[in-house]
């Protein structure tokens, strides 16, 4: 075997002991909130059949999935085969392209493509949760409370802070119209937040205010190229918007009736906002419905203290055909990143997969995004560092058994420690105690052992003390 | 979009919240386990470079691994073009082969496969690591005691217990000779299988005392053959082993000298077995450090106090070509089921990429083996299940309203619970109670509201209590 420079694949990560420490930080602090609101677990396969996952992401979702060769010989099926004259022939001319760059003829890979690969990895986990819901419907309690902390994959070109494998933690409530789902994901994503000292915005809009603007402007028909406009607001402000919406042939009496809402963009209040819309949606039956959830909502947020402002903004679009009703976005307030997390409630999830008429709301947190934004504020508590309590330190086959059982002690009472596993220099031994941010150091050596004490170093101060075995380990619990 | 069927691909699986909760249980004392000796978490990519991966598993293994296609026109670089005649060419005549079943010539896949596809699934936990320690060689503190649980995908014919994707919980340490090392992952062993209530036997050996048996039969170059049947002893017995020794053409003076050492394999008292072979090895000096080897291992754990027996086996000899000392086998002791775990010393796993003569030693735990036993053996404690502690019923909105304060309260004390979220008829709401395992259910109505308390339900015994706030909180948190 030759010799090779060990790399991996672009857009993907290794993650040292250290990283993995804040991540897990930042994973059990997500899954515990879940569980606490009354989430379940579930996990699907890293693998999909391609008809699952084609087709629902758009045409440069389909191009972005990793898609797994079939096993074995792959070709067995295909159609490149040498017919009776001994010429190789395709199956049908439309297999057949230019090659781009040479002008010559090849073989179309989108032709075989299908006959070469039948599977391919998850792209996000709210497809394999609908494939989920709808294969398992008569074993699930509905509504159905889940969550799932799974990476996904995608082929996009990797750039900073986009990866090809990354982890999703998503919550979803499935087989349930009532908003107090709505404001429980709320309630998740501000004690989540909290906990991790993450300060953030929640955002609120509703897929129904902006379709009742687009009919008050006399544009109902033009929801999305209205939305993908309003959603710029808050990047370039209000004239640009204008001048999008002009160019793309919206009236001039439809952008003035317009003019007064994207006022609204900058306005965080809901006492202001919400009667303005009341009177200005006054003939949108669908946004009088929007705002009347939106004032729901809210009339519940108010008896719960929560840490994190809750706004509407009306400019906020986020995969709206998708959502049907609330949209939610969860932005840092210390810190320009993109949205930390995001969704709403969609009315046909499962649909596709054959179960109809399903509502459900949930939302999804990017861990990666979020790994950034406490790394960059140093929001990491020190402490979680030391996954390792106390090193004893190796002097030899004689200390070595007679340290073996007290670290058996220790472990018992659930303190994590360890002993340094050859005989080296002392510096070497208490330079990996120190790499590895072991706080404590026990010295267990010929007089150590002959009086049955044990010499306690501490690694931040550099102090040293001379402990019976219990005292040690009080001492160290107590930590 | 047509309706679709949903499926998955065949040997993957979906986990419920049921089947989650136990696989966590599993998952959650293991990683205690492992953080208790001081093993530091790692997480390296699903996807590697298929350079990493390929000729790591042997002929077997490169056709057992998921390859994955090329993103975009993966054919662009590929050896299928249409010449100037007009005719279709491979770049050379050994990419055409006969297909096995019309006998025409077709492209021959193995051919095609290295310009499309350059990355694999991860086939197992052990090369990623070798790849990531010699990747990261100048940022790890040595020795690095690192643990790993992630999936791992083989193309393997799925059948009962064999998954196409399937968990590995590893711990190595790395840069280490000691033999600490290995009293520790027996000790690792002991604590998760007790941990679980799972009864277990420890079997080791060591690859010393194997070469030293072969080297004083007389048969020193012929070690595999060897073993490979001595690892037949505990299915078939004593004859068929020496039956088949006979047919692959061991002498028979090799034989006889062989038959007191077959006698030993039923043998499991390390005072019997170590004096035996202490005499029969005296002419091997690799059989003798093998027997000082187990010996010191041996010294070690009688302080230990295990929960767990552990034997010498000499006839255990699994992946010999990858051990080079101890050998480390674990069985379940009340029902039949292969091994739920094993490992061994090896001198040079990093050296195919660069790192030569570094010793590592560890342990695989096959999660899914242990589930299978846990659930045979009924050993999931029932509580487990009771994913939420308290279900709030929903009496309408007023009630919603005065309800949610109250959840908030309970779940900032750390009590998993929640609101049924629809207003729905109360034998709907206790059914979806049952049927998540909630075992408690508060009921907050009209005349609790008035009288500022709640109605407790016991969903196991069905006994109602009314109580304050405070006495309900503390009820919860003292179940």
């Amino acid at each position: 075997m030759s010799l090779q420079k060990p790399s991996i694949p672009k857009g993907t990560r290794d993650f040292s002991p250290l990283e993995m420490v804040k991540r897990n930080y930042i994973f059990d602090t997500i899954r515990k909130v879940f569980r606490l609101f009354g989430y379940q677990p579930i996990e699907t396969p890293a693998m999909e059949n391609l008809s699952t996952l084609l087709g629902k992401y758009g045409e440069e979702g389909d191009k972005l999935l990793f898609k797994i060769l079939n096993s074995g010989d792959f070709l067995d099926t295909s159609i490149i085969r040498r017919d009776e004259n001994g010429e190789w022939r395709m199956e049908n001319p439309a297999s057949r392209i230019q090659h781009p760059a040479s002008g010559a003829e090849q073989l179309d890979y989108k032709v075989l493509l299908p006959r070469i690969a039948e599977k391919g990895l998850r792209y996000d986990l709210t497809v394999p949760f609908a494939r989920y819901v709808v294969q398992h419907q008569n074993e699930i309690t509905f509504p159905f409370k889940r969550y799932q902390i799974q990476p996904v994959w995608r082929a996009d070109r990797p750039q900073k802070g986009r990866y090809r494998e990354f982890f999703q933690c998503d919550i979803d409530v499935i087989g349930s119209d009532s908003l107090l789902n709505e404001v429980e994901l709320i309630q998740v994503v501000d004690k989540i937040f909290t906990g991790l000292g993450v300060k953030v915005i929640v955002k609120l809009n509703n897929r129904k205010i902006l379709s009742g603007i687009a009919e008050v402007i006399g544009e109902p028909g033009r929801l999305t190229d209205l939305t993908i406009s309003l959603d710029k607001m808050e990047k370039t402000g209000k004239e640009p918007v204008i001048a999008e919406l002009r160019q793309k042939g919206f009236a001039d009496a439809s952008i003035d009736t317009l003019v007064p809402f994207l006022g609204l963009a900058s306005e965080i209040d809901f006492d202001v906002i919400l009667p303005f819309l009341r009177t200005t949606l006054k003939t949108s039956p669908i946004g009088l419905a929007g705002i009347g959830e939106i004032e729901k909502i809210s009339g519940y947020l108010q008896d719960l203290n929560l840490t994190s402002p809750v706004e509407l903004d009306i400019s906020l679009a986020r995969g709206l055909n998708y959502y049907t009703g609330t949209i939610i976005e969860v932005k840092a307030a210390d810190v320009p990143m993109g949205s930390l997390c995001g969704g709403g409630r969609y009315d046909d999830l499962t649909g596709v997969f054959g179960l109809k008429d399903v509502s459900g709301v949930g939302i999804s947190f990017g861990a990666d995004r979020i790994y950034d934004v406490m790394n960059e504020l140093n929001l990491f508590p020190d402490m979680i560092e030391a996954t390792t309590k106390v090193l004893f330190v190796n002097f030899g086959a004689a200390e070595e058994k007679y340290c073996l059982p007290l670290l058996a002690g220790l472990r018992e009472s659930g303190i994590p420690s360890e002993i340094f596993p050859d005989f080296a220099k002392l510096k070497k031994q208490l330079d990996y105690a120190n790499r590895k941010k072991i706080p404590f150091v026990v010295l267990a050596g010929e007089n150590e052992m002959k009086e049955g004490r044990l010499t306690l170093k501490d690694m931040t101060t550099g102090e040293q003390m001379t402990l019976t075995w219990e005292q040690l380990k009080e001492k160290l619990m107590s930590w």
